[in-house]
């Protein structure tokens, strides 16, 4: 099964079923982005989240089961994302990354913020101003050790 | 005169001195992600900022009128980045990008986390488990609106 | 639905029913490249908008709802354009985007011109050289702050 | 002369005698689009021009000539620009270009904008939303005719 | 329709029929570079040339009427070409394109050869040393004039 | 010795001098596209031609016996060209390549035209409608054999 | 009919018949290079060849004719080849082929060995080293010559 | 010792002493070939061949010692090749390789052709055709082997 | 028969048998990491052995026949890979590689290691710091040596 | 102080102290590979390594200091190495790495080996058939967990 023609029937799912993804998220007990993550097929469900996952959007079995084995991660749109959404995103990184490796540097010595042991979080604000995006990302520190 | 050896000095400026980039953040006011950001000639400083951070770090003039110039953005070692605390930060962005924009169109519909009008803090967390980077973005909402 | 065959569906009910995209722009009291960039599925009709215009072109029903979905945008065929008529648009921002980076500089500060905030109008001129093509582009100016 | 000294040397002269884009293309009677567009030796200036602005700006006769000998044209950090203000102004192209594509088609036949037979210009509106940039670019339509 | 399968049936329909380019430029008045390159799907043919060779190749109606249509132009395997006869085409303006730069501007000034007002042939010519091709291309002089 | 350094002291001698490319040509009984071609050490001077056109632009002995050794070819600004009248040629062989590639097919068979064994004019045509640039390349058939 | 699945029935009747590339190069008095060179369509057949092809591997005779047909050559994975017996070929020549340029020089003055009026050779080598690949490759000698 | 400045001075010597690459190869007991590509720093000369060469070139101890150290292999200008020459030799193997692949999976089995353990030749045919450049490449077969 | 189809039917008969990789590896007698390699079509199986793996995994003739094939080598998704796991192990030898090879050079001299006559293996480690992968790769020390 | 001439004086200080990197590690009670990969500054020495190291090799205060900061890590000719004994290494990871992200998937679940907790080895191997390299790597298990 294609990882489109999945995305897609999961789509479809929580429009038929009226669910959102914070629905899908307190259900499993995770966060909202790493759920929406594992159901772009970039992370793995255990079998009860799936099952439930399966159940509130009457997905298939075939699904269900899919959901559960080790995907090839990375989106087939990547590289530099056309979507304006996507672009403001990455340009931050790419921006402000120097700046916070020399922060890294300063506050804990020569290592790295894991992209594994992390998590994150996505919130709306509300202000006078408008509403605004917040995101939280924490990661452990790794340190590039002498061996 | 050359980013890089603007750079350069300022980094033999602070070891000099004995200052840090929090130091230099608490002087003008501004976070220290936005600071680093700065010095690394990616924002413009105000004029009493260039010269409270000239004196603590002990820069020539030609310097500090050079940091209250707009510079051309960017960095020269932009693209994949080799370096491997970057590069965790940017495939942060690249993974779950997709999985953010979807949380944005369900909690705000269809617009983007403002690039421009953000702005970002570095943590440094201790837990059992060892210490923790934690990173907050906080952008505007801007939306695509009919026009 | 893959956006090609939605986008050659609209191009077929426009050929059919003999309306222009002017006349749908009109229709919907938008601009005519907004509508027809949302045509394109690079941004989300309102419920009444996708109605009309599914009317007015005799689209299925799975359409007009395709048409009310956020897209993740950007065109198949992005890169440095082969079309000569995409290419001389593309090669005047490349050529002249330096020159207006320093004029915006120059008249607002440190700051861009919003790609999300901001419209664009397509119009003919006839002058006794030939016809002219206008493009006019308005966005709001964003300033890079101290944070 | 590199293309990046002799660019230097303008923007310190401008700095020196105080003196604006807006200055110098009255001056000379261009616009300031195509002024700026000029100075950093995309176009190719008249010897009254080239003297006019090497007068106001204190250049040397080396610079006054140069300018007006045609470059090869381009910018040095050219492809996809890593300074946000570049990119939004690359990013409305590559976003709305297919829309315009279909417009001009739709408006004068098989076509395209001139990217040569073409003018530019760049205003700042204020509004109560804030202030705008206004881009204004007319092109002479060219036909791809039947040979 | 797509293009590829487009040109298969003309290639199909010249082999079924025993016609050439030549017959088909003749036919319609045009020369033999162009009614190629608009079979290709790279210019737009009048509905009575597309109705002759239609007639000319036994095409069906659908054919003839896609002829008429404006196309998306480029090729899909564009980019460095890796069939040799191609390659050496592009290698020619790619070796001698800043020597044919520099003629254009000692003998007009600061301009260019138009890519769209322009023609291009074709010919076949016998000599002892073997038979050669040439190529004859004619484009008008745009001028990159102050503005 | 730089190409860059050897090209800009041709320019100097040619402008000191008065002579243009075509005077160089007529010297070495040349065509102008070779002359210029060889001149931006694209090709390898005879040392009779070296001498004649050393003595004509003033050279040093130094650039006079460059000239005549064989160079490693190619533009330092090679790739999609940014500069417009350079471009312009570029995209004519990218967009009409494969009309000449079936042409050629039509008239020869299963061949190319060399890109070594051929010779290419420049001129200027006049005419009501404004001046045009008339590029003519003519190429040795040569065919792909069966071995 | 697309190469891929033209190649796949050529591999599969040289499967079922039994039949070598070597007794193929021999049926058709071609070298064994050519021959499978021209059975991936990077060159055409004479109408005896294919024939003779055609009967030796029980091809229809839709794929006979469609081997006499010129082809768009390159292969569809090219480019840096992942595969390792491509990639080490290739590398010779990128690792070699500056040296073989210079002694071409030496020996014959400025000019290429000719990629179309060409041959090769695969051949078998045994030794006490373990067997070898020999590639013999013979080339038309093509000068650049003053024009 | 940059490698571009140590290659030109070797060139430098072969033309003060009138020295071919045939009489270093003959002095040192190699191939033409590998004498070139050693000097061009793409191999590691033994202490009695350099000193040899040394010797013959009129080359700095400095230069001598240099070509005994290892070199990190690999062109500057490597890619595509822009030179037509190098662009020849690169498009065989690109053209060619999968023919050769088959044909070494016919003759030997799954394996491949050493581009470590090989040698080369480059020598000139004379023919009443004019010359021709004959290459000659012999190399170890590797077997991909189950391990 | 595609490469991801056949792929897909084993994972489907590992998973419908509930085998290991670790199983098929023993049953053929190779290692783990050569037996995965080669049933993601990376190296050729012999009769026997596709046989067994065939009977295990309760294959069709058609895949134990195809997996008996020389395959055309590379994943489809290389380049940069986007999965982090796959990330890291490129990351590491484009970190250590100038390393290795020093190494290499100091302790052998110029040479490489055989990416050809090669063995790897994948081994879990159990530690109080929690499981630890450990590869192991031995190849055969390949010297460049004169010829 | 550029990397390159950092390097540079530590080759020199090698070779004019007759020290090894073998013995170099040794001092520092560290592995070969990291002492290397520290040297080529991807990694940070303490400072009793650091001044070990530049007693040893004899260098200046100024590399000794700059040995102790975090550089900014990768190569600089990173990308596809054009150095043969380079490319292999790269091309193993290339080759192998989805077997052994499977392997890791069947033996640790959905996770990845840490590029950053980890350490290597290179050793020489002495057989019949030739020396051999072998590398080790040992890394730690990042799960993909929940959050």
């Amino acid at each position: 099964m294609e990882k489109k023609s999945l995305i897609e029937q999961i789509k479809a799912g929580k429009k038929a079923k009226g669910v959102t993804y914070t629905d899908l998220a307190k259900a499993i007990g995770a966060s909202e982005v790493w759920t929406v993550h594992a159901l772009l097929r970039q992370a793995t469900l255990s079998q009860p989240d799936a099952n439930k996952i399966g159940e509130m959007l009457g997905l298939s079995s075939e699904i269900i089961e899919e959901l559960q084995t080790i995907p090839t991660k990375g989106h087939d749109d990547s590289g530099t994302p056309l979507d304006p959404t996507l672009y403001r995103l990455q340009e931050m990184m790419q921006s402000f990354g120097p700046a916070i490796k020399l922060l890294i540097n300063e506050k804990f010595g020569d290592g790295a913020m894991s992209g594994i042991s992390f998590h994150m979080d996505v919130e709306r604000l509300e202000s006078t101003d408008g509403p605004h995006v917040k995101l939280t990302m924490t990661g452990k520190y790794l340190s590039f050790n002498k061996f």
